[in-house]
């Protein structure tokens, strides 16, 4: 993402070579985070979310979630029909996956290596398939700027068969990593979170970062989607390019807008898919 | 196992129904626990074992090991051609699931299912295929006597494509759940524990349950594969099925045994090989 | 406590040696479980209640609570004149210490040291002082039935210096072995969940255990404290001795039943006031 | 440390204000980490080394050990008489501690202080005392060169009554801070480990930073606190000021050296004593 100098934006690189320029994205997924309860305690509404979706991203037990927690997460999604991925995150369950460690490439590749073979495991075994890789909290934002961060995921990540796609930010050191090594890769944007000029995400700390107005994100989805473009908390207009909408399902507003969103995207033209069906590895 | 009326062991009904009664089992398998350190906690002599085994229990980061021993136990177990079996234990880490725990069968099911999904999931990732599971300490014990935990443990196996043997005491529910489900079981035979005449075996914590004298351990694993007994701890001949030979390779004469226990197997006209090569789901 | 034979109850033993039959109590203690959040996960409503309470359980770390959960539940006890109790549980995050563990005696001791001994240096530490310790959850219940468990937990209490008070059950292994030891024991008595005829709780897991009128909830209190017996699910009258009352801080109608409680009780003659400035070892 | 512009180093600031300037030091203490298993897994020479020292840093709970390790360290110190030390380290079991993690001041004041209090309580309740506070690890790294760092472990540091003592190297940010906040601190030689010219220490993992002559390793420790000089690994003389040598109890030369070391100092004159014993605030 950056500051977009022409209005109008280029179709997708990697697979709209030759789809009309006004029509940066035709197909998008749906997603969110799910199944970050652990034990007694219990986090989101997957339950009330679930129907909505096209894509979960789910914890694999490490910096959230247990085997029951996992074991129904599946059930729920595979009924209805939710693709999942996995979304490993730094070993700190105390944490939550949101401080940084300073861990070597080796241990993340392995720690990453671990938590992918548990969902996909699990995943088989309750008769589905897993579609994808997200890095989770504190390593999401590592793979977006630390080259050996990156790395580490894409090699993990490209030991199972078939390929998985891996979500990330487009100017990620993780999405540049990914392509170099032929791996599939989806363009995340969210929902309910303001972008900075930059094209970075403002931290959820500050108040201005979470959006609250339902029908304001759905707009703003959908011209990312269809336009390519979203304004910047200060108003700029930045480039976007969106495989997968995510949304924070815990949010009250976002879990109001999310059965308008895909009202309101197919109504604009735009088909609502699970990411697995149409992000493709860089020819 | 039970006193041995007969001194003329049948052979085994689900495998060898034309063999001749003086010979119970013509191939069989060596295997011991790996993969038990944590972090920079080291436990096992793995690396000098590895070369003499045909299989492997390997611990799945709940009860021990974490994604780098898991990674490194894989590589070392497929680089000298041995299989790997998943070997799920309670999720007690700080007793190294030797400590029973008031679960639910949901609650093992899940946690079975869990365990061996990291396992199947890290053994296919990095190229080799899981072969088994055997519930490790408080949980192999439990699922001896216990039907619903027995019932849990095959649940959770049953849902892996393609199947995998069990792995267990000849004697125990879980074998015989395992047999109403149509499962593959193995039965274990312990190298260097002395059992008593009801066919059970004696707590290590007892001097006379740990055999010392290499030479004299593989002289016993010979008769108790091809004549189908051993003598107990007070010198009661009990009948005995053998499928798979386990060690403890973290006991010295154990390990001394080690390199001859397949030569006298070989001599005595046993071929010795991964369990998974010959142990069949009852017809 | 059993079925009440003789409708005018006994003094209680251990401190109103000559008071009149009918006021079995005069001083009582109202309290809750608190403190049990983990990390981002959040658990009870601690900052509703505590106003009310005299005294509260907080978990230590090991089966809930962190660092700076419980430092949080310190200073927000502190700031309302909360005595302070140590609440140690089976080693068991994932089942919320719920579950019943096979530990030896000796490794009972040394968590339950290891626990008081975390709350009472971090209590010390921010200013306040240790009262009491009262089991959580299965190891609550397996010190009512098990003198081993009750002997380890009485062993560990009575290394403190100055002494603490244990909570428990009337009629519990717990509560003999305390008086055995010498050591200061208060009875506790449920707010909100039913009992049996012989004296034990219903299972909460029963709709008919949870008990939901607040004015009623008061009531039967009142008269549990005052005239020493309760009626059970099946209308029997049984014989209580309270010291201190505990409630689900979670369950909303003894949210709304807590701030009546305590003018119910001061308005029947009953001084309401921490456990700690009453219980006395046995003479 | 730095490098050694004029070769006859000032005596101690801090406590010797009248002392020669030969005699930097006549009193030192002698050290070692403890207590770092964790359940089965064991770790160190802890009863082999005991005998020799005046104090051990004993971990907490959380980056190793566990209740039976911790109550089975304090009784074998307390047994020799040994001056007991809080080790704090990161909340990473996994990690022993070793990889810095991206806490807040207050995460990181709020884990100190419960890792202290365990300690502490334990100590007191096993009837002895606890003597002082050195950070372990990652942390300890951490807190030479970070001030939030230091602050917040000096911040829990100074909750406990009585006060206890800070070990850390002599020109870390921790060393400053307890100073500025009128803590006691003492400063740290490493007996096995050799510096750079800057006065920081060679990291492990170069085969020269570690020492195995244990007739030089004490012939240096005498004179670092007799003459308040090293050779650094470059030859340069480095000026230090040791109030406790600390010794890798696990490298096999270090512990040859030990039972010699205490003997080579009071040959030179050097009185031998727990830390506690002489380390005073700042005036």
């Amino acid at each position: 993402m950056k500051p977009l100098l022409n209005p109008a934006p280029r179709a997708h690189p990697d697979r709209e070579a030759g789809a009309p320029v006004a029509l940066p994205t035709r197909t998008v997924d749906i997603a969110a985070d799910m199944g970050e309860s652990f034990g007694v305690w219990t986090r989101g509404r997957d339950e009330e979310i679930a129907p909505y979706l096209t894509s979960a991203h789910i914890a694999c037990g490490v910096h959230a979630s247990d085997p029951g927690t996992l074991r129904r997460t599946i059930e729920l999604l595979a009924g209805h029909g939710v693709a999942i991925g996995a979304h490993p995150g730094y070993p700190d369950l105390l944490g939550f996956g949101r401080r940084r460690m300073d861990m070597t490439p080796r241990e993340i590749e392995d720690t990453v290596l671990y938590q992918v073979a548990v969902v996909k495991g699990m995943v088989e075994a309750l008769g589905s398939r897993l579609q994808h890789v997200k890095p989770h909290g504190a390593l999401y934002h590592a793979a977006e700027v630390d080259d050996l961060v990156a790395a580490a995921i894409v090699a993990a990540t490209k030991r199972f068969v078939p390929p998985l796609a891996i979500v990330t930010t487009p100017h990620s050191r993780l999405f540049a990593q990914a392509a170099a090594a032929g791996a599939p890769a989806a363009r995340e944007f969210f929902l309910d979170n303001a972008y900075k000029a930059d094209g970075t995400l403002l931290s959820r700390r500050l108040p201005e970062a979470v959006l609250n107005d339902p029908e304001a994100m759905c707009r703003r989805a959908v011209e990312a989607v269809r336009a390519g473009r979203v304004a910047a908390v200060d108003g700029t207009m930045i480039e976007v390019r969106v495989d997968t909408i995510c949304l924070h399902g815990d949010h009250e507003p976002s879990a109001v807008a999310l059965p308008k969103l895909r009202v309101a995207l197919e109504a604009a033209g735009v088909a609502v898919r699970p990411l697995g069906d149409f992000v493709r590895p860089p020819a």
